[in-house]
């Protein structure tokens, strides 16, 4: 018994009189149903962020007629839009190194069929899961990264993203770092779960940074990949309680509990269409 | 520098295809500003709740006329609705008894401008605060509450709320029971702070029923009053860590600072309209 | 690079002056490097708890000589008492039915080798995870429940656990109600998850239960089994916000990443004798 | 019915076996009742840390041959210990600028006798409060700061906190820099509540550095002020939720509760003798 169908809209633009009256007067004009919708202007007024789930079902017509009769309004507001369909589903590639719990947790999500997604494969630079993600069925590609090697491994994982059809790259604890080349190509398409609560304790090691600054909660980022280390647009943050009994081992145990939360929250509101960027920060409709 | 005035559109209806479409567009025809929006339609899709903000001089007319315009809107979808100026303060009348901490905390964000808000007058049913509370500049009326009395006591603090034209009455941990009658002329007009997470712990001594229990996390309620004890709708919760090497004393001592944040987060949702009844539940547009 | 190898001594009796002193200078006597140390005395100073962390190469003898020389100070001070070897890692046996979140969670957990055990078996009443639990190496057990054939499962529960040599029985949302005489058994060996912040929302449906009484958070609980349905010991609870826009089935996915989160934890303080039952309450030394 | 007196023993020493058996051993031949007590041992094992609450009147003698015949253990561990007497109030020195939050939440405390504490007196570089403060009979010191008088006017506040027997100075919101010699004279004495989760955005304007930065949760930390601005050592923190709808007057809005929150907790930990510092963090016994 899954949800229906749903189309959903989401859209920034020049904000201006009458972008959410023009959108909801052509879906009330084809009987178009909204079973969820939000808004945002940012605060000095000048650009609109909005996103509309419309049950596929309410309306007469199919998503390619959809993005046709929509195309006359986008462009009268200037819009940066897309329409998704909930019956398509996005696929996510997964890339690990020899951590497990983010990998595990995805794949446990994957099992429950609770993100709606497939995953096409999973790549790693190391051959530990390939028998844990081969018995769900899913490929899996060993692409070792050494110093030497660096072009010729991350121009294999982006021909693996491309014929594996790649919505969305996901890096789950990878620990490599991506060429600024893959990173620029691929803009909001390439999301990292960083393990401190940033702007805090860039780069490596942050629980041993944050156990050497003494602080009383530490936390992980799920953000966008750019060029910059660690710099993109941030998706979801969290933190959980630690002190001064804890050992930097410690730090690194319950700092897993909350990067793997906070990644699959970043990735569902990533699929779900719930974030729009906004230069280097995000609008996410929870 | 405060910010700029706003008229404040709350309303629920049947959900039907167009009800977003009619309000937008009736606001974009006077070329009216919306600032926030946000929408909800219930799980069976049979009731639909809206709440919207616009700037008020981006209208070419006052309240008076908008609510007379929207007349004709809220009939045809049989809307229950009201629009709210943020020019006009709402009053708040504090009930109190001998605890200081919800008191402190709501004078010191009146005293910050902080929530838009009179205090037209305090009433408790000891003398305790009757400094504080006049230094502040605001009536302070000592109205005793004893077992044989009650009928008397709770006719003059209706008597008192209405000559102080009262908006909302605020029990900040005022430890009485009010009359069933009263709680019934006022509803969604009352508004308690309890102290446990409901529905655990209903009635007196909760932090002592919770230290019985052995929970790990204790919390507060806040909800409107209803002629049924602790049972009205809820408006906001949340709870704090324990352990086991916390007495009961304890309990209350970090119950207050969870009390007084829940109401003040509670009442600022009340004061904004951006709590809507729905049967014994609410709608809470943060 | 493991952690070096530690006793754990943890002990209850009756509060006096003198306990302290008695067991740390036996240690102190000894040459016992205490690396971690936690007491308790109850609020009305009737009941003492104590845990403490040896490294094991401190002392001159190994663990049987150790309980041998301890055996007379826990009988002076008449102490329920025992003492745990790391070495030795402890036998989870893991009751599932159809829901995977908190076996995968325990799985990726037990590869990660965090919380130093062995899982002997895993135990469900359906065939559903048996490759997943074979692939890590790990026996599944198939034992069928049905309500004419209940008393003869629970039989070849007990059998299972008792043959595989299982420390403490996990059932990692099992969804079924254990037989009284199950549980009177075991004392302090079964742990469960049940999804609800306890005592709120006893039995069947609780996410649904709150759902209807319109709450703002909710919560999940791991609590030792006794024979009445979920009100044995709470060893630890946590929650998640909600909002009015979240279905059943929205809250039914937030509860499974509080669930496995607390159950995980839960379990950890009760693996590393973090918890001692204190009546129908625990003491957890975290 | 306050709680009965005690006498709070903390201390550090270098590590070695002995210790904990030592004191306890000493506690115990006087008949001492512990009623609560707590160890840490740094992670490289290099350094002990204890504190030990004692029932006053289960001691044969008063503080000073408490304090007597404990020296020699001191010495001979080589330890850096204070005992001190709940009977005592310890004297906090409050200083102030034009913010309320934090004041009226000190206030509060004070009048419920939550602290156990004296507040000789409230010092400000405004005359804002000097009204409210006067009125619950605590004396207010006016000392103007600017860039001219600085010297003089930091002169003035070390002398009457001298004056008022100040146990601790804390900065609550006080929004101006103490000058590096006063900070150095008093360590461990001065605390501050710095509003931004550190070591993210230290210096000014810190919510608007949030705002930039796109972070999806903001904090405060409460801290002691050493010369250099915002590194001192951390005694607690805390965070908030926030999102994309929040101008940065929201977020300061929202700071403010964490900010009073995370300073009464710090402040409480302080006065209880539960901080002791270690190089540039804290051991914190809650």
């Amino acid at each position: 018994m899954s949800p229906p169908r749903r189309y959903t809209l989401s859209l920034s633009c020049p904000d201006r009189v009458g972008v959410v009256a023009a959108v909801s007067s052509f879906l009330a004009g084809h009987q178009g149903w909204i079973t969820e919708a939000n808004h945002h202007a940012d605060v000095d007024g000048k650009r609109f962020f909005m996103r509309q789930e419309i049950l596929a079902d309410s309306l007469p017509f199919d998503i390619d007629v959809l993005r046709e009769k929509f195309a006359p309004i986008a462009r009268e507001f200037d819009m940066d839009w897309k329409i998704s369909d909930s019956a398509r589903k996005k696929r996510v590639v997964v890339m690990v190194s020899k951590q497990e719990h983010c990998l595990y947790d995805l794949l446990s999500r994957w099992h429950a069929d609770e993100l709606n997604i497939e995953i096409p494969c999973v790549i790693s630079n190391h051959e530990t899961f390939r028998g844990l993600v081969e018995w769900h069925g899913i490929p899996f590609h060993h692409v070792p990264v050494t110093p030497d090697t660096k072009a010729e491994a991350y121009a294999r994982v982006e021909d693996l993203y491309r014929e594996a059809g790649g919505d969305v790259m996901v890096l789950a604890r990878y620990m490599q770092i991506l060429s600024p080349g893959l990173c620029d190509r691929y803009p909001g398409r390439i999301i990292n779960i960083h393990h401190s609560f940033l702007p805090s304790f860039v780069g490596a090691k942050p629980y041993h940074q944050a156990y050497e600054r003494g602080v009383k909660l530490i936390g992980a980022t799920c953000h966008y990949v750019t060029s910059e280390l660690d710099q993109g647009p941030i998706i979801e943050q969290d933190v959980i309680r630690i002190d001064h009994s804890d050992a930097p081992e410690d730090l690194v145990r319950y700092g897993k509990d909350i990067e793997k939360a906070v990644l699959a929250r970043g990735l569902r509101y990533h699929l779900e269409d719930r974030v729009l960027v906004h230069g280097n920060k995000t609008v996410v409709f929870r």
